[in-house]
């Protein structure tokens, strides 16, 4: 390994703990209510050092956005990949989404709360992933739909339906409650699944 | 009509008109960004005057979302209390929430944004409101399930996701695009009956 590389990891681990530190601030505390000084102190750094890895706050939030949109857009398209008929496709897509949905709940939250603060272009690359991970879904609901298989639906309804519906998982379930995360998604997909196919 | 009465109603007029102004303004300017001054001049009275109908900017907001809150409720129970079966009051009950959606988009926006602004016992009374609406939903569900027509699928999960689609509808319908009112209504009531009952 050579020097070289031995520090550019420094650097990621390092750019990595800001992001860990913003995120658990962002989340707890508000965006708005957390200092770059506050996560320059978090992670052992001066002022200077963290403006070193991120030139502004924003930037931070970006990031983390960001992070979360490029990583359903990655699932999304994995599922797609790995599977062959448009249910299969279906049921594994959206079963990406509710379980990111479950992992990712801080950053679901910080998303929700915050992106409208962003600048509108750094909005617009957000949106643009997104717009992304809702054409592949849609396309394989067209693909029911020629095979006859879809209900008499319209596919931006069923399109934006199913996305709402895992999002809205972030709302309303309790990890720690009753219903275990992996009924969830079985009986979550199901019952989308089921609601969109012909009998 | 006694002089007394035209009072009363003059009164609830000008308590109208402020309600009417103070949602304009929550809805398109933010509720931090509105003053009490603005209001009273967007209805013609003074500071003062307007204190008469509402001590606080709070009282304002929270008589917005409550009046929402209540409607739903309303709706949800004329729903239950015009029909007869699980099925038929289902339909009912997400239609008429649907519905509501619709026609009060500005005031869910407002619910949406400043709900956590108003004082935790504020929170509450509307909150009960929303749980009771929950109740009766629910209510209706496990009578299906005890007549075994409902999926296998937890009462909760489905309740949650009933109403997180019908709210949904917010954030992507658009009524200037080409699905009508009347035809996404019909579609996603069905999409969800037929997703949650068994076959």
């Amino acid at each position: 390994m050579t020097t070289e590389s031995v520090s550019s990891q420094a650097k990621d681990g390092r750019r990595e703990d800001i992001l860990r530190a913003a995120l658990e601030s962002f989340h707890t505390e508000g965006y708005s209510q957390t200092s770059v000084r506050a996560l320059a102190e978090a992670t052992g750094l001066s002022v200077a050092g963290l403006y070193y890895h991120f030139k502004t706050k924003e930037q931070i939030l970006f990031t983390i956005i960001d992070g979360l949109r490029d990583q359903l857009l990655a699932d999304i398209r994995t599922a797609r990949d790995a599977w062959k008929t448009p249910e299969e496709r279906l049921v594994a897509m959206l079963t990406a989404t509710v379980r990111l949905v479950l992992a990712r709940r801080a950053e679901i939250r910080v998303q929700l709360d915050n992106l409208d603060r962003l600048a509108p272009e750094l909005q617009e690359i957000v949106q643009e992933k997104a717009r992304e991970s809702t054409k592949i879904v849609r396309a394989e609901l067209e693909s029911l739909q020629q095979a006859d298989k879809l209900g008499d639906f319209d596919v931006n309804l069923v399109t934006y339906t199913l996305f709402g519906m895992t999002n809205w998982v972030y709302y309303w379930y309790d990890p720690q409650g009753p219903l275990s995360a992996e009924k969830l998604i079985d009986q979550l997909v199901r019952m989308l699944l089921h609601g969109i196919m012909k009998d």
